[in-house]
C-alpha cells in the first residue's frame, strides 16, 4: 500500500517541465507516456495486492505476533515490496545498456562500460564505445568523427572515407529488433531492456538503500524516463523510512518486537517500553521527512533542479546512493553541494534518537554517546590518513580539494551511502584497502546506514580483549562495559560474535560463488581484478553500500554481472539490510516445520 | 639444547659427498667451510644458553607451572628457538638474492625473481634476468647469448657486437663490495647476504612449519651452503616435533597443561589423564620419527638423493614445505614422488592419535572420527571440483596428470604444507579462490598442520546453525553435538567464535598494514595484484602455509617484501602456530602486571 502510495509521487515527473536534471531543461521534450502508464499500472497492482492482503490476511494483524510469525512477516513483506517496486522498471521498458549490432559482420556486440563481447579489433571497439557514450539517441557519422577524433583519429577518418554509407540506426526498445528493409546501415544500436532480474535487483538495491545499479546510462531520457528515475530514488526514501520506522512503529510490539529489535536495531537497546518506542518512531518519521525536505531545499539553493535536489536528498538520508547522473555527485563539481551532502550523510549515519535528544535540547547526551564519538573519530582519523598518505592519483594543487574529496569518499563509504565525487578506484592501494575495510564498519545502530554498525565493532573489540584476558585469568570474569555501565553479559557476547562469524562466512562463500559463476573472460587477462572486484561487489552489497572497486567502481555499475550473480547480490542486500537472522531462518527447513 | 643438538646433524652435509641434490653430485665441489663453522658456532652458543637457562631458571622447572607462567614460557622459548635457529644462516653469510651493479650507469639493480629496481629498458632487463637465473656463478657472454637467445635474440647479439668488453664479475659475499681496480667490467653480480630480519624470518618460517622463504635461489651452493640448507629443513622437523610432542609431553601437566591444550590442541580434547597424555606423547614422537624415516627411504627409492629425500621428508611430515629446489617438488616431475608426498602430507595433516589407534589395530575408530571424515571429504570434493572445472592453464593431454597436479596442490594447501608441483598462480579464478579459502581450513587438531583446523570449522558451522535456530526458538537451548555425543556447552561455543573472530580481525588489520607498508611501485601498474598478493601473504603466514598468490606464488618467494613486512609475517607465523592466545597475551600490559 505504502509502496503504491509512494508511486503516486513519481507520476508528476513524467511532465518534462518538472522532470529535468540540473542544467538540462529542454522545453521541447515530450511527455513520458511509457513511464507514466507503467507507474499507473504498478499503482493499481500495488493497491490490489494491498487490498487482498488486508482483507484475507489482515484479520490476524491485530493479534499479538509471535516471534516466528514476525520474522516471516518481515522477510516476506520485504520480498513483496521488492517485487512491487520492480514493476515500474519492467512495465516502462527501461533500458540498462546499449547493444550495437554490426550488420557487415555477423556478430552482435554488447557495449556496457568497458566491455565488448565478440571479436572486434581495437579500432572498431573505439568507434562503438564512442557511439555508446553518446547514448542511444544516435549521432551522425560526422559528429562521431569529431567526438572521438582525439582517441582514435586515424581509424575513424579512414573509416569515414572507406565506408561512406555507415550511418547509425537507433532501434527503440519497443520497435522490432529486425528493422524494416529501408533501414540499410552497417550497424544498429539497440538498447537492452532490463530483464526481470535487473528490475528486481534495482528495486532491492533501492529498498535496501544500497544504491547498486545495473543501469549503465542514466542520462538518456529515451531509455530511462525521468519519472522512473524519480521512482528509483523514491525506493531509497521508502527503504530508509521502513528501516527506522516501520519495524519499530508498526511491528514493534510484543515478543515479536524484541526479535525485530535484535534484527533491526542491534546492540543494547536504548529505549525502554513499548509505548515509548512507538512514540519515538513517529518522531523519527518527522525527523526523517523534515531532514529530506531541508536537504532538498539547500541543494536547490546551491544550484540543483528540484528533481535532482529531491532525488539526491532521498539518496543521502536513506544512505542509499542512487544518483540521477552517471558521474554521481561528481557531476556537479561544487564545494557547497559536496559539503551539504557530507553533512547530511553524517546525520543519516547517526542514531536517530540522538537527533531527537538534540532537538529536545540535550546535546550533551549526544556528545557523551560512546557510539557517536567512535563514529566521528573513525571518520576524522580515516580522512586524515587518506589525505596524509597523499592518496590521490593526480597531483591536486589545492589541499582543500584533496580534503573535500577524501572526506566525501570516507563519509560516503562509512555511512554506506555510496555517492562519489572522485574515482577512488584510482587511489593508491592504501586508500582502496581502507575504503574496503570501512565498508564493514557502517553507520550507527538506529540509523539508516548499513554495514555491521559501529556499536557492534565497539562491543566486538571489547569482547575480544576480555576473552584474551580470560585466557590467562580464567577465574576472573569481568562484565562487558559500555561508557561506564555494565551491559548484559554472556548472551550479548555470543550474539555479537555470531553476527561477525555469519558475516565472515557469508562473505567468503559468496565471494567464491561470484568467482565461480562469473566467466573469467569478463576481466580479460587480469584475473587478480576479478578476485578483488568480486570481493568488493560482495562486500558492497552485503553492507548496502553500492559501488565497490574495479568494474563496479565509483564510475561503474553492476550491469556486467550475470543474472545468477545479480540474484546472489539481491539476496546479500536483503541479508545485510535485515541483519541476517530474519533472512537466514526462512532458508531453514526447521523454521517452517516446528511451531 | 634440542636446537643445538639438532644442528649437529646438519654438520655432515658440509661434505660434498653427502650434501648434494638429486642428479647434481659434483665430486670436485669443495668442503663447505663457512657453513660448517657457522653451524659449529651456533651449536656452541645454543649449548651455552641452554646451560645458563638450566642453571639459573631451571630450578623452578619442577614446580607446578601456573597458567600465566606456562604461557610466558611457551612464547619466550619459541622466540628463543627462533633466534637460535637464525644463527647458522647469519654466521654462514647465506645469500637471499642477487644484486647486479651496472658500472656504466650509476644505478644499482636488484634482481629477485621478476623485479628490477631502477631505470632499465626492456633489453637490459632481460639480460640481467638471464644472468640472475644462471645463479651467482657468473657466465661468459658467449654462453649468455646462447642461453637467452630465444627470449631476447636481437638485443643480446647487438649488445655482444657493440660492447665486446661486457664481462661478468662475481663478487663473493665475503669480499669487498668495491672490487679492486683490476676488475674492469660493465656489471657486477653481488649476492645479497641475508639480513638479521631475513635470518629470523627463515628460522621462524622453519620452526612454525610455514615454509615461506626469502631465499630466491636455493640451487647455488656458493650462496647457500648445503649444510645450511639441511639445517633449514631440520627446523621443520624440530617445529613439527615441538608441536605434537613438546607441548603435550614436557609442558603437559597441571593447569598449565590445560592452557596449552587450549592453545595447542583445540576443540574437545580426546585423551584423558595426564600420565596417559605423556605416554601418548612419546608414542607420537616415535610415530613422527618413523614416518620421517619411511618417507625418506621411499623417496630415495624413487630416485632422490639422500639429502633431498630427508629434506623433503622433513618438509612433508612437519607440513612445512621448504624444498631444496627453486621449483619445489615440481623439479622432480615424477608421479611416484608426487603420490608419495601426497600420502605423507595427508598423514601429517591427520590427528596423530588416529595413527596410534590404527597401529594398535583399531582402524574403525579412525573411520568413525568425524574430523577425519570431514578432512578426507573436503580433500576429495575440492580436488574433484578443481579438476572438473578444468582449472588448468595449459591443455593437459592426460586426465591423470591433471588429477595428480590438482590433488597434490589441494592436499598441499589444505594440510598447510606448501609444496608445489604446478604453478597454481596461473589457474583460473575459481581454482585460486578455492585454494585461498582452503588456507583457512588447515589440517586436523593434533596434527602438525596449521590453519584453523578442521574440527574448529565443524564446530563453527554447527554453532552458527544452532544460533540461527535459536533466533526464532529462543527458549529451546540445544546442546552442541559431535558424532552423536554432546560436547561441553556455552564456553566451548564462545572459544570457537572468539578464535574465528580473532583470525578475522588479525587478517584484516595485517592486510591493511602490509598494503600500507609496501610501496606501490613493487607491483608496477597492477595494484589489484598488490591487494590480492598481500592478502594471500597474510593468509599464507597466519595459517602456516608458505606460498600464496602472485609475487609469493608457487614459484616465487618473500624476498621482495620490506623488512617491516617480514617482521609482521614472522609475528603472524608465530601467532598461527601457537594458536593466537599465547602470543596475544604477551602483548597485553595486564599480563605482566597482575598475578
Amino acid at each position: 500500500m505504502l509502496v503504491g502510495g509512494m508511486m503516486v509521487f513519481s507520476l508528476p515527473w513524467a511532465w518534462p517541465v518538472l522532470g529535468h536534471r540540473t542544467g538540462e531543461y529542454n522545453p521541447d521534450a515530450s511527455f513520458e507516456t511509457g513511464g507514466f502508464f507503467a507507474l499507473c499500472a504498478s499503482i493499481v497492482v500495488s493497491f490490489l495486492i494491498g487490498y487482498c492482503l488486508y482483507k484475507y490476511v489482515g484479520g490476524t494483524h491485530h493479534e499479538k505476533l509471535f516471534r516466528k510469525e514476525a520474522m516471516a512477516v518481515v522477510a516476506l513483506s520485504w520480498v513483496l515490496a521488492t517485487v512491487l517496486g520492480a514493476m515500474p522498471f519492467y512495465f516502462s521498458g527501461t533500458c540498462r545498456a546499449l547493444s550495437v549490432r554490426l550488420l557487415d559482420g555477423s556478430h552482435e556486440v554488447h557495449i556496457y562500460d568497458e566491455k565488448v563481447e565478440g571479436a572486434l579489433d581495437q579500432g572498431e571497439y573505439k568507434i562503438l564505445q564512442a557511439i555508446a557514450e553518446k547514448g542511444a539517441r544516435g549521432i551522425p557519422l560526422a559528429d562521431l568523427v569529431t567526438s572521438v577524433g582525439a582517441s582514435a583519429p586515424g581509424i575513424l577518418e579512414d573509416l569515414a572515407k572507406s565506408s561512406p554509407d555507415w550511418e547509425e540506426v537507433l532501434i527503440f526498445p519497443n520497435e522490432e529488433e529486425d528493422a524494416p528493409a529501408d533501414r540499410v546501415a552497417n550497424f544498429r544500436i539497440r538498447p537492452i531492456r532490463m530483464s526481470i532480474v535487473d528490475c528486481l535487483f534495482e528495486s532491492q538495491s533501492g529498498f535496501s538503500t544500497t544504491g547498486a545499479t545495473v543501469i549503465a546510462d542514466l542520462e538518456d531520457p529515451y531509455t530511462v524516463p525521468m519519472c522512473i528515475l524519480f521512482w528509483r530514488s523514491s525506493t531509497h526514501f521508502l527503504g530508509g523510512l521502513g528501516i527506522i520506522v516501520l519495524f519499530v512503529a508498526i511491528l514493534g510490539h510484543g515478543s515479536a518486537g524484541k526479535t525485530l529489535m535484535r534484527a533491526e536495531i542491534p546492540g543494547p537497546s536504548k529505549e525502554g517500553t513499548q509505548t515509548r518506542m512507538q512514540h519515538t518512531a513517529w518522531i523519527f518519521t518527522a525527523i526523517y521527512c523534515v531532514m529530506n525536505l531541508v536537504e532538498a531545499i539547500i541543494l536547490k539553493i546551491f544550484g540543483m533542479s528540484w528533481f535532482d535536489g529531491i532525488c539526491h536528498a532521498f539518496g543521502t538520508l536513506a544512505t542509499g546512493g542512487f544518483s540521477t547522473w552517471n558521474a554521481s555527485v561528481k557531476h556537479f563539481n561544487s564545494a557547497p553541494i559536496d559539503y551539504t551532502i557530507i553533512i547530511f550523510m553524517v546525520l543519516a549515519g547517526m542514531n536517530f534518537s540522538l537527533h531527537y535528544l538534540v532537538l529536545i535540547g540535550r546535546p550533551g547526551k549526544m556528545l557523551a554517546d560512546i557510539e557517536w564519538r567512535t563514529y566521528m573519530w573513525i571518520i576524522a582519523i580515516v580522512t586524515l590518513l587518506v589525505v596524509c598518505f597523499g592518496m590521490f592519483h593526480s597531483n591536486y594543487e589545492h589541499l582543500a580539494l584533496v580534503f573535500r574529496h577524501g572526506l566525501f569518499q570516507v563519509v560516503s563509504i562509512m555511512t554506506t551511502t555510496g555517492f562519489a565525487t572522485d574515482d577512488f578506484d584510482v587511489w593508491n592501494s592504501f586508500g582502496r584497502a581502507v575504503l574496503f575495510l570501512l565498508m564493514f564498519i557502517g553507520g550507527c545502530a538506529g540509523s539508516t546506514g548499513g554495514g555491521l554498525k559501529v556499536i557492534r565493532h565497539i562491543l566486538f573489540v571489547k569482547i575480544l580483549r576480555l576473552e584474551v584476558e580470560q585466557s590467562f585469568h580464567p577465574t576472573v570474569v569481568r562484565p562487558l562495559r559500555l561508557g561506564g555501565e555494565a551491559v548484559e553479559g554472556e548472551n550479548l557476547r555470543k550474539i555479537i560474535l555470531v553476527y561477525f562469524a555469519l558475516i565472515a562466512i557469508i562473505f567468503s562463500l559468496s565471494w567464491l560463488a561470484v568467482v565461480t559463476i562469473e566467466p573469467d573472460e569478463t576481466w580479460g587477462t587480469s584475473l587478480e581484478h576479478k578476485l578483488i572486484d568480486s570481493a568488493s561487489a560482495v562486500s558492497a552489497t552485503l553492507n548496502n553500500i553500492g559501488p565497490g572497486l574495479g568494474i563496479i567502481g565509483a564510475t561503474q555499475n553492476y550491469t556486467n554481472f550475470s543474472s545468477l550473480s545479480k540474484l546472489l547480490f539481491m539476496w546479500l542486500m536483503m541479508l545485510g539490510r535485515l541483519e541476517l537472522f530474519v533472512v537466514l531462518v526462512i532458508f531453514m527447513p526447521k523454521f517452517w516445520k516446528s511451531r
